[in-house]
């Protein structure tokens, strides 16, 4: 285990009992999904998550993180909240994951403090993700947002924010520019809305208000010859 | 300054690096204004702000430095951003701060050390405040967002985007009740959101989109026998 035994001789290489946890959603399927980790022999899963390093920005922190478990650099992210309560009983839930794996570490009790998890929310192209599992978990994998499994410390809390931010957020155009493909049919873009906002939408005042937001760009047909009744494909605007 | 030295004894009481900075809103005489304090023998004003201890939300601690800064209990208060870049360069000024009035401090690296602060804004009644500085600065008053003095740190940058998220969230009952008293005129609603969004509305459009929101209750006029030219007095609803 070099990267954890690394990860606790460097422990003045980062903040102490701060860390980064990030809620990673795509859409596929019609469906919105979060990518999580399953701990180590434990029935948990959990966010892709990690520490600041003394020199480095949270939001880099955040960056480097998604890296190193989806293969992406320059994902959209934000900041969306943090979490802080002095309940967290993070401290329960390393204990186990340490217990079973790394006794050696509980020698260490930086690990077990109390942690400030600022989280992060992504939006990536589903198909271009390499999801990758981190030194503590064993799988890295997809999960459709209503089939969420069980998740370790406040995890569930923090999704559940991050998908309430999504929906406030919804109307500017990188949710969908982010989660879209670069060109998309007035129906896709509807139906990424009803997924993330769970509930049906009428198509004329979907469609109108859609174009009344001045961020898509209708992109002509071509000329074919033959009768065309494919939809219109639009893509956003560049700004 | 038995404060201070409370403070630097204490420093396992707190979460290291970590701090919060807290931007308070009042309005007063068609003015949004917020309160700084003046630091010791420095030209220099800073945000109301302190640390996390370590069996304290992070809440709970926003809760506890508006109390000792303005007096009031249960202030409404949210989080909206984490500053946390690597060069917020907190060092240097704390350095000036701490070798200006209590140079034995600087035997305390933990002061100097890099610090990652959640930003909190507040919405008081501007009436009710009491404004009070902390052991490091000599006076604590309020400055119109227009004329704000020369801030320490990243301050200034923390107000902006308190005042950008404040704008987003103008629409929320939340903002005016907060800022204006218990009722008030259409005229006196509508100065407080052309104060913050810094732009004149029209009056029958902004009548018509507050009705329309389903926020407010309008107080029937006592009969008192006379002509009755008075404007109608509004509250929030209870929600």
């Amino acid at each position: 285990m070099n990267e954890l035994e690394d990860f606790l001789a460097l422990k003045h290489r980062f903040i102490p009992q701060l860390s980064v946890d990030c809620v990673i959603f795509g859409f596929h399927n019609q469906q919105l999904k979060v990518l999580l980790l399953k701990l180590k022999n434990l029935d948990l899963w959990a966010l892709p998550g990690g520490y600041v390093e003394q020199s480095e920005g949270i939001d880099d922190a955040a960056q480097r993180i998604l890296e190193e478990r989806t293969g992406l650099r320059d994902i959209y992210l934000e900041q969306f909240r943090v979490f802080g309560s002095a309940d967290r009983s993070t401290k329960e839930f390393i204990q186990k994951i340490m217990e079973v794996h790394h006794p050696e570490s509980m020698n260490e009790p930086w690990v077990l403090q109390r942690y400030v998890s600022i989280g992060y929310y992504a939006l990536v192209d589903f198909s271009k993700v390499n999801p990758t599992p981190d030194f503590l978990s064993e799988y890295c994998e997809w999960f459709e947002m209503k089939q969420l499994p069980k998740l370790a410390f406040d995890h569930r809390e923090i999704i559940q924010k991050a998908l309430e931010t999504l929906r406030i957020t919804l109307d500017s155009k990188l949710v969908g520019s982010n989660l879209l493909p670069e060109t998309f049919t007035m129906m896709e873009l509807q139906s990424l809305y009803e997924t993330i906002l769970e509930m049906p939408l009428r198509r004329n005042n979907f469609q109108r208000k859609m174009l009344s937001l001045d961020i898509l760009e209708r992109i002509e047909k071509l000329y074919t010859g033959a009768a065309n009744k494919a939809p219109y494909l639009y893509r956003f605007k560049k700004s």
